[in-house]
């Protein structure tokens, strides 16, 4: 549905600036992955490590919801926690667990143990994109990293956690190191960022998947200036960042004080709460529950046309999902919603 | 350090109904539970369920806090899945897991096989609340349920979910059935509770550990109204109502347009803030994180502080975690919090 000259041309890319679009444009966070039986296929006998490292697997998983959705962007198939591999920390990917260090990080001289991220450790991500931009053609790609915090969570619990306790107590306990750690972070994640754009990628999204754990003292004085040091590194590389996080709603206002081009609205609040708490001259990201893919059709049509006016007090839309794809879902259900974006949205 | 002559006149109660007291009282979510040894050891050989049926097992679990921590009340020691198998559903609780049935519940005829909830299907409950509350003395009990929402969940998804996909599909496309699952529903647990305050509970809790991950519009329309039904149930019983819920900060205000007497507050939001959202006329409770018990003494101590004195502008303030005690939580650090709020707030 790109009938744009360029990436840069693009209804994705346009949206993000405020432009004028033929059409909303739609991507889906968690496209490339698990709800395709195409992904499923190709990762059969790879760990997840390794289907992000080789670039032969990431192109295709990359390219393959494009191919079969037509959605108006590709993801940049990867992992929160691979620019924290390619420095060197030995972390694995557990099927159906996540991320998991034998040893987690607590101390000033665990942080020694973190080098900075260089382009030259990431040549695969940057062979990767290159060749997925060229199969792309005017279609957009996202580059694609964790934000710090949720980078910190999980090197401090060693896995993935519902509680954070041991994130929260460095936080409060130790806020130098805590400090120190999240700056190498968020150099570690901006990197990882430039590098994707430097080969190609025309966006980028910042993704933190647990800022919606914590307060918004918290979030304000511990995380979002590191996020916000992350962000800014792109600032010269000209694409549109989008920053986005689960169960954010109250956090939105902080989010959009930066200089940010798109904030992604998490499900649990509505699109037009939040372009109120972002202020009606920035571009918003989402925000269908993607539990209700798995509702009939009559429900997700509603939902979709809901969601579309409500961007409409927006100077730009990107249509999304309020949180990622769960593996479940019909992937014939997210077919028809790009069509019915296309169809009700078009200009 | 309850000196009241009973229960009804204890600081909690008091507190619940925006009376003066002698100091600030606190209580623990999950303060009975896996944070003590003396808890570990007499569960050794039981299951939770077996553990929660048993008279002998739920006073003494019950009752083992109070000791150990001098709170101001007892939680009643059970599980939110606990009126379920009473009214004959095939369930059980598997350690590290939670909750888990062999067959979910999704269509009209599932409905019909949960009978409502009468006192003579739990005539252990009646023993245990009676025990316990003879034993306690002028401490109040807090009798315990869960929220129509949570139990749904766990009764259509067959488990514990992060994501609610069948849940809230079932509650877009057949609201119907959805209502009529939830009526049935906030009847099991009202009548739970009214089993617990006819036995001598002076308060109760209504929990609804996934409120937080409905929009709020959703929360609005399919869910509150009856978490309402199960709360008016024991208007007659003159026991203060608290009504609590997992990442319900932008709930807050709907929640306290009920007749609950008092709003229990997550750690997500600053109870300076969730006064204001629940007007300066309600009791609150909370709202410190669990996970900051971890923490270094100076940080704990200088967030109970903190939270004293935002409690002040409520009526009435109950001090308690923002979300359950996490089970690896040193009970010294417990007891210790317990003896700086009484010292703190002494009047």
């Amino acid at each position: 549905m790109n009938t744009a000259a360029s990436p840069s041309d693009s209804p994705l890319v346009r949206a993000a600036r405020g432009e004028s679009v033929p059409h909303t444009p739609v991507w889906f966070m968690r496209q490339a992955g698990r709800s395709l039986p195409e992904y499923r296929e190709l990762r059969a006998g790879t760990t997840m490590m390794e289907a992000c490292r080789t670039p032969d697997l990431v192109t295709e998983i990359t390219l393959q919801p494009v191919r079969r959705h037509n959605v108006d962007a590709a993801i940049f198939f990867s992992d929160i926690v691979v620019p924290l591999e390619a420095v060197g920390i030995d972390i694995d990917i557990e099927p159906g667990v996540g991320p998991v260090l034998d040893v987690p990080f607590r101390s000033r001289e665990d942080l020694d143990r973190i080098p900075e991220l260089t382009a030259d450790m990431v040549p695969d991500i940057t062979e990767s994109v290159r060749r997925i931009v060229m199969d792309l053609g005017a279609t957009p790609l996202v580059g694609f990293a964790g934000a710090p915090f949720t980078l910190a969570s999980y090197l401090i619990e060693g896995g993935p956690s519902k509680n954070h306790e041991h994130t929260k107590s460095l936080m409060h306990g130790d806020p130098q190191l805590w400090h120190d750690l999240c700056a190498r972070l968020s150099q570690i994640a901006a990197t990882f960022l430039q590098v994707q754009v430097d080969a190609g990628a025309s966006a980028v999204q910042l993704f933190d998947s647990w800022a919606g754990f914590l307060s918004k003292a918290d979030y304000r004085q511990h995380v979002l200036p590191h996020s916000r040091v992350a962000l800014a590194a792109l600032a010269d590389r000209e694409v549109p960042r989008i920053h986005f996080g689960v169960g954010t709603g109250e956090l939105l206002p902080d989010m959009a004080a930066e200089e940010t081009e798109v904030i992604g609205v998490d499900y649990r609040v509505s699109l037009a709460e939040a372009i109120e708490r972002v202020g009606a001259d920035r571009p918003v990201q989402g925000n269908l529950d993607p539990a209700l893919l798995f509702a009939p059709w009559e429900v997700i049509e509603t939902q979709v046309r809901r969601i579309l006016a409500e961007g409409r007090a927006a100077p730009g839309h990107i249509f999304n999902l309020g949180h990622g794809v769960l593996p479940d879902t019909d992937p014939v259900v997210l077919t028809r919603v790009v069509e019915l974006i296309h169809e009700v949205s078009a200009r």
